[in-house]
């Protein structure tokens, strides 16, 4: 059976988030439908983890086996064709037939944008957060560092999610940048717990409006209370750039 | 009488375009129906120029004459607090009675995105133009130049908009840049033409399809024939940038 690769960018807006749910399509579901629309199949599309509702993506990653034998560049074509328009296939390679998106990922990349003007912005209302109170940038610069390297993450996790046993997790790269009145927070790492970007964004978000003091962020991780940290930003400003294998 | 113009951003997406039509809200409509919510007053808002259904602006501006002794400043959040979120008001100055957003423009500058990938962008899908072949940018820059200046445009225009007596206009800046798959470009003029933009824009793209050549772009200006011209590109890859006065 050949086991395929897929990249996938969309538009979180009008969906569930990415897992299947009764009476909803979501996006997992609609590339599901467009499978079995194109080979007649129904498979099990794996991400390499879930999105939420209305959170977006520019390169999830997913997988799924198939006995189609559509040569591999006319996939994305193909399923295009039957995806409605906020869900397109960027890219499909064939992988070896035990590779799976969620257990196999090494990093991934998510991005939070803000926009810190007077007024929201119409064309980007379902893209972005705003924040029109003044915001410290060289105050979130420095906050942001200290979430760099492996840490007990429990305190920057709600509850819902999948209880995993372990909540420690390595961010390899946090980065901040500011664009006009734009501001970019970038996390990579190796697993993200859930709801686990926003709240560190809320939390460099609050560093912004002086709220939380950026040298506590040290202790705030420390005691992994989560009244301690930021705010659970919204989910229409953070995206999944991209998700990276050793394979 | 107090003069108020106003400085406007929209997602022109859901929208028939910025003039009232019978039985649909546009951008205009909601406008007066905002202001008449926060003042009692029916006033007309004119704009300094039309656009049409699907056009966005970051900067449109427009003015209207009121009584209303709500102070300056407050006015863009009054009147935001009552318009659609794909409506903005960025902001308001008081400006002389006599002044009227589309005589006293001196200048507006338009953008037209082409987003030139191998598949369209799903978060975009209502902002830029796909365009998957590949584009000779070289080309595309050398023919954008020659649009500079003074030209009877009469080519460069669709019959249907208000007929004017001249077809001359000054373009007196035409730029283009590429970020990653995308090109913007950028005309900025002391007048448009009905579609002038989206027909040069998609003059310039067949350029770069090698339909067009570069170096012919003086000759198709002066024949004056729509028909030597490229196509009109759709509505929902043009922006309205900004809007230049004297005062």
């Amino acid at each position: 059976m050949r086991n395929i690769r897929i990249t996938i960018e969309y538009d979180g807006k009008n969906f569930p988030g990415w897992q299947s749910q009764p009476g909803k399509m979501s996006i997992q579901s609609e590339i599901q439908k467009a499978i079995f629309e194109v080979t007649g199949e129904e498979v099990d599309v794996i991400a390499s983890g879930r999105t939420d509702a209305g959170v977006h993506a520019l390169g999830q990653v997913a997988n799924f086996h198939t006995n189609t034998n559509i040569e591999i560049n006319k996939i994305p074509y193909a399923l295009n064709s039957k995806l409605p328009k906020s869900i397109v296939i960027k890219d499909a390679v064939e992988v070896e037939e035990r590779f799976h998106s969620r257990y196999n990922c090494k990093l991934k990349t998510y991005r939070y944008i803000v926009n810190n003007s007077e007024f929201p912005s119409a064309l980007e209302r379902y893209r972005e957060f705003h924040m029109p109170y003044k915001l410290d940038y060289e105050a979130m610069e420095r906050a942001i560092k200290y979430f760099e390297g492996e840490h007990d993450f429990k305190g920057f996790k709600s509850s819902g999610g999948s209880e995993k046993k372990t909540t420690v997790r390595t961010l390899t790269k946090c980065s901040i940048r500011k664009e006009g009145t734009r501001i970019y927070i970038e996390l990579t790492g190796n697993g993200f717990l859930y709801n686990m970007v926003r709240i560190i964004s809320g939390t460099i978000v609050d560093v912004g409006l002086g709220k939380i003091n950026a040298d506590d962020i040290p202790e705030i991780l420390k005691s992994g209370d989560r009244t301690k940290a930021g705010k659970t930003l919204p989910p229409h400003g953070l995206y999944l750039v991209s998700v990276n294998y050793d394979c």
